[in-house]
């Protein structure tokens, strides 16, 4: 179900979200919520919540809500949730280590599967029953484990590097969390978490409240 | 310094990072600089931080650009990076050791100066050189170790209850790692982090681009 309209990278992070609010709504028997049920139930407003909806065209009804089995089988579709993707992880350090461990478990048909470490050796070896490879493998090994988007955890020194050879295979996307504002060809897509930002603009919002 | 005007949460995750890449230029010796240059660097569009620089006022001038030692300072007061926080770790799990090891050095007068873990001894133990106490302890050490806000790295199960005991004993914010939305009261600033959800708005945006 691909969209035509652009939809707003902020209303994009929410649908993960309103996927799984729906999936608890469902599992409790509910069948109908209002835009202020979800609203409370997920502290998001409910302005916020009908104009995210609005880009996906008109999915509840006034005085009614929303139908709950119809929206959750609408994000599903949405989301592609059954296909679930291949993740290469790129930098075996403190951060990257507590991935590999987590693994993302929540989503089910979503998993790292192959991950790279400066430090492992060339022959490969293990971390949680994921394969490590030596970085001199990436182009063979991301494709061995079909591979579709990559978690960046190296240090800033080799984040533009790394991120160079994973264009050249046409990797799809990067989650990077090193600080490093990275180059990247218009066909990858580029998400980035800097939690040093994260806790700096935490700081500055509390510095800054009335 | 401040503001009076209600900043939107996505200006506010910027201002580190204007503040970390005007820095790098007046390091480099840069005195003067033009919104297009630091959308560039930046990887921001130069429309953006011009909306941005405007809910601080008109800090540069058309045809003369952006007085970088000016605003530089500007953002180091807005910041108040001089005065940094100390952070308290809820949870050393593999998220949370993955923190304490890496510590955010990049602020340098932010950091986490106690932790908190159930597996823990009531006494106390030692991660990087951090204290780690049993979470019985923890209206007693939040204090004693004067911390303003607080990282969430707990399971689901506990968040809920560990938010309330960080709320009674007037924690200022938690950034939270956990997939739960958290209640807090209107005095404590909240901001999420869900990794989950990251992964599965990157793969949205790959399997729906053109």
């Amino acid at each position: 179900m691909k969209q035509e309209m652009k939809i707003p990278q902020a209303t994009t992070k929410r649908l993960p979200l309103y996927y799984r609010f729906l999936q608890n709504f469902a599992n409790e028997g509910k069948r109908r919520i209002s835009s202020q049920e979800l609203s409370e139930a997920m502290k998001i407003d409910s302005a916020t919540i009908r104009r995210d909806f609005s880009y996906f065209g008109a999915l509840g009804k006034k005085g009614y809500g929303y139908d709950v089995l119809y929206l959750l089988e609408f994000f599903r579709q949405t989301l592609d949730q059954d296909e679930g993707a291949n993740v290469a992880l790129i930098g075996v350090g403190n951060l990257g280590n507590a991935f590999l461990k987590y693994n993302f478990q929540k989503n089910h048909n979503t998993r790292i599967v192959v991950a790279f470490d400066s430090k492992a050796p060339h022959e490969g070896t293990e971390v949680n029953g994921i394969p490590v490879y030596h970085p001199d493998r990436l182009e063979e090994m991301y494709h061995e484990y079909n591979a579709e988007l990559a978690i960046l955890t190296v240090s800033s020194r080799s984040a533009q590097v790394m991120t160079d050879r994973l264009a050249a295979i046409n990797a799809k996307g990067i989650l990077n969390f090193t600080p490093v504002r990275l180059n990247v060809p218009e066909s990858m897509k580029l998400m980035n978490i800097d939690l040093s930002v994260e806790l700096e603009a935490l700081i500055y919002l509390i510095r800054n409240s009335d």
